[in-house]
């Protein structure tokens, strides 16, 4: 029976017994934590012999010969570029590979256009005094962090099944002070969504006012599978080409959650403008990254094939985990009409809609109880969920018996929460 | 006999000879370089074990307990943080571990004051119109790379064999918009001068108009002797507790040229108020650097006594080279009173001045000559040695055989475009 068809005494039995569970709950102790989108200790052993792929034994040397070892080949050693190139779906010449860290060359990139003109005639960004960055909501909590850090007014777009609303970002880029919009087209983070065919052709036909709009086209799922099925997405630069809207997008990826997250190689990929202005800033950042950790990987890969083949072995480990956390849903909070979510077919979240109103207590209740979530609003920038409904779930960390301990914790704060509001009517 | 004692027809004699002896090397179709301060072949092959420490049998954990293949730990592992400590003489607390370029770490903290507030109450410096640093001459082109990318004035301070003059120094930062200087402290690069204790306590000591005034210590060759005293360096930090001069220096090292210059690891140290800054913006820059690669060289020195132990390996490869380079001037430069230099006890590089007005001539006849130098004016701003006399020598590369031609090449080119000056007159 649905919480809100409940009349008041039903409400209050619902109470007394949850009220109940939730301190037993407290009595266990727990700790637990479904934060951060954090490969599990079963993930990291998969990879574990890629560090016997370099050792003293074998030379260092790209395929046209030069010493990973020394100074150097400040946009990545070819080999590398040609396997990012492939993930990617573009040409090596359009890469970059970078550190270990995707997070870091999209900083780099906003740091880069906040001093340089982003586009031929246009001011560095700091000089726009009101600048503006589009943020689809639910979002990632680290791209709202960077652009709040350079000083962007942030503009939420809301998602869809498809992407985001394409409606409203076609308005809103009618302003010239609108900079770019933040993207993470595949598997989204957090939901899980696959921008649509038509929603990536959109952004390709963008016509925004500002001449330097950047997408920023953070694909860090691009090939994590929950499901045997590879839910395609349209390649934005094949797009882009079709419209001549060279400029828009910037795309990076990593091989974090592939390999190892401290220790992977991130890389990005743009058309020429943009590259030049990019690249212009690392030949005085850099004399190159670390270029034995590029051939550890591709020799432990050995081509996209390779690497799609251990994403398998990821989604083996991970598969049970999402499984139990939308079984644990489907089962605990559905039945009640108090959550709506969408069942993930790739990516490291799953997330969800609580009561409106209860997100931040679910979340308090939760961390009370022992059981650490991602802060509630999080997905939103300044932390400002409107609705203060939308909770992001990351299951891959804990083992499946500590998430399932956690999720029960989750589904009994969701419910207590829930009934606490109507009773507050 | 001096050149400049010669009269026109034994300079001509001269001019004949070596003209002679330059047509020969030419048909020697040599392909040599002595241009960036690579280590050589050897060098690297004395880190080859290290390629070993970090293997599927070992277990990445930190002292604490935390894995170094996933996500976090966001200023470096706590052993990695002592080894740097130690190695520039701070306490762990004040030391944030990089990637794995002590450069990227100067530019990352240049970029942070160019858009966030370098100082309390102080602007960022991209809102300083007329911002200026100061730049000891002869001095390191990617140092003046940086700031001219970030569109300062770069004033020059001459170097004297104490370091940087410093009444020159003093001077220029009465003007506010004056926001650093770029400082070798040790082994400096090209001279391979030591600051002194004077010039270290005069710097702690330094009342700059700008209240956000850094000076940028970029101690790159901080246990890296050629000989076996160890030259002393006073503490900047230290000096600066004595005068409260706190938010003054902010310091920089890497192991490029003690492991490997591709994957070495890199470390800055400061006071809290500018480490305070910098970390604020690291926090959305990062989620951590590579901790494996910090575990791989803590685990191969073990301390600062086995780093150094490591660095003596590097002093015998080096020093031949150097003692070659200095002998061969010695031999075939001094006695004609063309060339000044000083004799380095550690570092990179021996710089030399040739005859005024010749250096660009020296560089482009031994390029012509299959032998590729520095720039002429490389070591100063905007490419321009307004006496046109200094030349960096890059010893380390290559082979000593190749050296010692490189060298008879240089001795040559270095004669002929004297006497062609001479006879110019």
């Amino acid at each position: 029976m649905l919480y809100e068809e409940m009349n008041k005494s039903e409400l209050l039995a619902q109470y007394e017994d949850l009220k109940k569970q939730y301190n037993d709950i407290k009595e266990l102790k727990l700790s637990l934590n479904m934060s951060r989108g954090v490969p599990c200790a079963e993930q990291l052993e998969i990879s574990r012999s890629m560090l016997d792929i370099i050792n003293s034994d074998v030379e260092c040397v790209t395929i046209d010969g030069q010493d990973c070892r020394n100074y150097g080949i400040m946009d990545g050693i070819p080999s590398c570029k040609k396997l990012m190139a492939d993930v990617m779906g573009v040409t090596p010449d359009m890469v970059m590979v970078g550190g270990n860290s995707s997070l870091n060359m999209m900083f780099d990139t906003i740091a880069c256009f906040m001093t340089a003109s982003p586009s031929e005639g246009c001011a560095p960004w700091f000089e726009v005094k009101n600048r503006k960055f589009l943020c689809p909501v639910p979002g990632y909590d680290r791209h709202f962090g960077i652009t709040e850090y350079f000083g962007f007014e942030m503009i939420t777009v809301p998602m869809t099944e498809n992407g985001p609303d394409m409606d409203v970002v076609e308005e809103l880029i009618k302003d010239e002070s609108v900079k770019g919009i933040w993207c993470v087209p595949k598997y989204s983070n957090p939901q899980g969504i696959t921008y649509s065919d038509e929603t990536v052709k959109r952004f390709a036909s963008l016509k925004p006012a500002a001449k330097d709009f950047k997408i920023m086209w953070d694909n860090a799922y691009v090939i994590h599978d929950l499901t045997d099925e590879e839910v395609p997405l349209l390649n934005i630069f094949e797009e882009c080409k079709k419209t001549g809207n060279l400029d828009l997008p910037i795309e990076f990826c990593s091989t974090s959650k592939i390999t190892f997250p401290g220790s992977g190689v991130a890389a990005m990929a743009a058309f020429d403008n943009n590259m030049k202005i990019i690249k212009n800033k690392y030949k005085y950042q850099t004399i190159g990254f670390d270029k034995i950790n590029m051939l550890r990987h591709v020799r432990f890969f050995g081509d996209l094939d390779g690497m799609k083949a251990h994403m398998k072995k990821h989604k083996d480990i991970l598969k049970p985990r999402f499984d139990l956390v939308v079984n644990k849903i489907k089962e605990n909070l559905t039945p009640y009409g108090i959550i709506s979510y969408e069942e993930p077919k790739g990516g490291y979240f799953v997330s969800v809609d609580v009561m409106e109103g209860t997100a931040k207590k679910v979340v308090a209740l939760c961390k009370e109880a022992g059981v650490i979530l991602t802060g509630a609003g999080a997905t939103y920038p300044y932390m400002n969920d409107p609705k203060n409904s939308n909770i992001r779930i990351a299951p891959t960390a804990p083992s499946v018996e500590d998430l399932s301990k956690a999720m029960d914790v989750f589904c009994v704060c969701a419910k207590l929460s829930a009934v606490e509001k109507l009773l507050e009517v």
